[in-house]
């Protein structure tokens, strides 16, 4: 697990949550056990977990009510990514091959059903209807993102609001639940859940358009996949939208980004053209935004140093190269 | 919707039932609405929703409680079906193309999360511990029948223990689920909620083992379905495994059976010995062990109609063609 050293006041607990995570997705079945450990082991950055946990730092930090939340997000965050490596063809993910590329399609779809059946397993025990419900809610929603994100594939007239509708069911709903969802197991006054919540989205969003920039700008050795795999796909992102309107070779690039199968030379080139018409910098800009907006919920919260985290998590977003 | 005389007593709340689900899974989506309703209007017989209101009879018929279960058994059943077409291949359901074949894996495995994410939503409404917990743990269980089934296929070493494993885990829990919930809801004694319960996997049970002989035996403008289906995705049921077993053509049947690839020849000429080894009478004999062991169950419960009802519908589906 790759770790970030702003969570160092969560570093254990983090490790708990992953621990735990492996104890309950255990099974007697060789593959779909290999396949779901397969999928926790090649890691990430528990990011939503640690938004749980971190929630729960200004609330007196109830950890036996925090840890099973934190683990059912990473659940329903891990079927997703199973479930998208699918749609998405995806062979690598953070420099390992796919459940998708190693076990097929079937194993995929079976893998990601386990993962939320045990997600849904474990909001039966927690039985919080605040919790079940926030959840329920955004699984609806990211599932309805998914199809937007297959029916908007390779088509360039896309505008800034359907990109925006996307990312928000795809990343930032997921990590404002798990902030919002940390505050109300710790008993957060409720004007503190929605600030949490607030943040959470905005950062959610900063997130995502940083993922879909590095997509662009990044090298695979540092992506842990292969780059320019959104321009592959036809996933029309933030980047590819301003460059189609700012671009000088704007008519080639809506040309190679029109169609359905492209040549790596033509990716090559596409990513020259979006480098060269400043989308990339335009996007950044994009970034900052939604981190400042993020940063001015936090001022609503209680003045804790987790707070001071939360405001350095918030600008490490926009630096990170992985 | 394929309606049974045995539903009588119960045929207006499952026509409501059918209609909150329309509005119930009704989205913005074009793709996402015509998928999802494509599989509600295939139809099926709704015997999930169906047990559930039938159970409920016994006790007061509290309506307004069982039709959301209802409801979320009928949306858990749909999730599975569209998920397993992609894991099987199949092309045609109840007579009409199925999601995968008019849209693709992609809008498959989404419409499944889709369908998954609106029980869980209508789980957090219901907001009951046991229905949660019930719900969860058949679906971790369905998850890893699938599972195995992927793994098992083309053996032709499989013994019925195998079998009956994968068969429970494919449709006697959600049956059983269907049938228990519907007592839970009602405010049932425990010994009843069992007893139901028992009823609904004994049945369950029977049904799957009735529906992989008709796989066999049946013509396919009845099946709505291509006949021998089972035998081109290499599932080995029931009549394939007691055929392997008593085949005078035994080592050529295994032969065929443990190819991936078969040709439609091959499988005519499968169909054929499984049919001339007297597999599928000795597979009948099973069901009846089945229905009568569900019939048992039903003594402890109160002797109103519906109790008979529930006992023709054991004997309804040995006799049932679709």
């Amino acid at each position: 697990m790759k770790q970030l050293w702003l969570f160092n006041q969560i570093n254990s607990d983090l490790q708990r949550v992953e621990k735990e995570l492996h104890a309950y997705i255990e099974t007697d079945f060789p593959v779909l056990d290999q396949s779901a450990v397969q999928l926790l082991d090649a890691g990430g950055k528990r990011l939503r977990p640690a938004f749980t946990l971190l929630a729960g730092k200004f609330y007196g930090y109830p950890i036996d009510k925090l840890l099973p939340v934190a683990m059912a997000l990473e659940l329903i965050h891990m079927a997703t990514l199973v479930h998208d490596d699918v749609v998405d063809a995806s062979t690598t993910r953070r420099g390992r091959p796919t459940v998708k590329a190693k076990w097929g399609n079937i194993v995929s779809i079976a893998t990601g059903d386990y993962l939320l059946a045990k997600a849904l397993e474990l909001l039966a025990q927690i039985n919080h209807p605040d919790v079940s419900r926030i959840l329920a809610e955004v699984s609806v929603e990211m599932s309805q993102g998914e199809i937007q994100q297959i029916k908007a594939s390779n088509d360039v007239n896309q505008n800034l609001k359907q990109y925006y509708y996307r990312i928000k069911r795809k990343t930032a709903m997921l990590i404002s639940a798990s902030c919002k969802l940390g505050a109300i197991v710790s008993s957060a006054p409720r004007r503190e859940v929605w600030a949490l919540g607030a943040y959470g989205h905005d950062l959610g969003m900063a997130f995502q358009v940083v993922d879909d920039v590095l997509d662009v700008t990044s090298e695979a050795s540092e992506l842990g996949k292969p780059v320019g795999g959104d321009i592959r796909q036809g996933i029309m992102t933030l980047p590819l939208i301003l460059a189609l309107d700012r671009s000088k070779d704007k008519d080639q690039l809506r040309k190679i980004l029109g169609k359905t199968e492209k040549t790596e030379g033509e990716i090559t080139e596409s990513i020259r053209m979006i480098k060269e018409s400043g989308a990339i910098e335009a996007s950044m800009h994009y970034v900052d935004l939604y981190i400042n907006k993020a940063n001015t919920h936090l001022q609503e919260l209680p003045n804790v140093p987790t707070r001071k985290a939360l405001v350095e998590l918030a600008c490490f977003i926009k630096a990170r190269k992985f």
